[in-house]
């Protein structure tokens, strides 16, 4: 793996196809303006079938207005036969490790970008163990999420190994996915029949 | 919306779209043997460009063996133009979106059947509230990820509502995702540069 040592650039220029100029322009408007930075996701699902269910993805709000995404993104989840499903699509845990390691992608590309280092690549494997005795309802000793996640990353670009460690960290430590999965978040559930 | 009284089913039959019998002889192949319960799913992700990367999930291992889903399953994930990114796909926290609505959907099914009660529909909406002061780094005060998770379900079948209701509940209390997503999981990262 090539890693030459590059000097942090003093101009912030479009890097790993990151608009940095805009992305600080950004950070610079809701400096000004804390209210802009109040966003809202929001899906809507529907069962097919059995564990099979489909999940729509367009509208958000955020900077203070309503948005839609370029087109309504749609996945679907179901089991796989093993368990009981049809396989149509990943396990909902499944979409938790996608999540997760794209965040964290995403987030060292910005960074990178900031620090003024580029990118050759960014490849990450990521694992989940789950003990199913606890969603089975088999044991009150083991819980029904995963138990642990472990995510490894392989990274390339013009900085020294130590840079490119320390851009994982920053998007660590500042990854939306990163904290909700290890820090948790309070969900309502509301039911209408 | 029609809701109607009916009595749990003695017979164990295929319900829902979910096949019962194999279901509860699973729950007891397992309870006779606890390591089948051990899983780990995976997936591998790759870095495209910007905050754009893409996720490949493909195989996992559990019931004392490996697997490979039907298909390799792909998926985007990117962030809108008013966060900086190309829309190529949604952004990762409204994956964690999907992976809830879909568990708690496949777990309202699988009780449902379990319970005789047939389900004519399911749908849910969802939205996260997430003020990105944290994420830009402009308030230690802030969290990253979403401060609240709302799910509204809407659920109709051939049971009284508050058995309906009991059924949703049943599925929040084994749910794998709700319980990530509420206590946290460990999340451990390596970097090999």
């Amino acid at each position: 793996m090539q890693v030459t040592v590059a000097e942090p650039r003093r101009e912030r220029v479009p890097l790993n196809g990151v608009d940095t100029p805009t992305l600080f322009a950004t950070i610079n408007a809701v400096k000004g303006m804390p209210e802009l930075a109040k966003f809202q996701f929001r899906a809507t699902n529907q069962w097919v079938k059995g564990t099979h269910s489909r999940t729509v993805i367009d509208s958000f709000s955020g900077a203070g207005a309503s948005h839609t995404h370029a087109t309504p993104f749609r996945y679907d989840a179901d089991h796989p036969a093993v368990l009981v499903g049809t396989d149509q699509a990943p396990t909902p845990v499944e979409f938790l490790l996608h999540a997760l390691c794209a965040c964290l992608t995403a987030g060292i590309a910005n960074v990178a970008a900031a620090r003024g280092v580029t990118l050759t690549s960014v490849e990450s494997t990521i694992e989940g163990d789950i003990n199913l005795l606890g969603i089975l309802g088999l044991s009150d000793q083991v819980r029904n999420g995963y138990e642990r996640i472990r995510v490894n990353f392989k990274i390339a670009g013009d900085a020294p190994a130590e840079k490119l460690r320390q851009i994982v960290e920053q998007s660590r430590s500042r990854s939306a996915v990163f904290d909700v999965l290890t820090n948790g978040v309070p969900v309502e559930i509301a039911v209408h029949t």
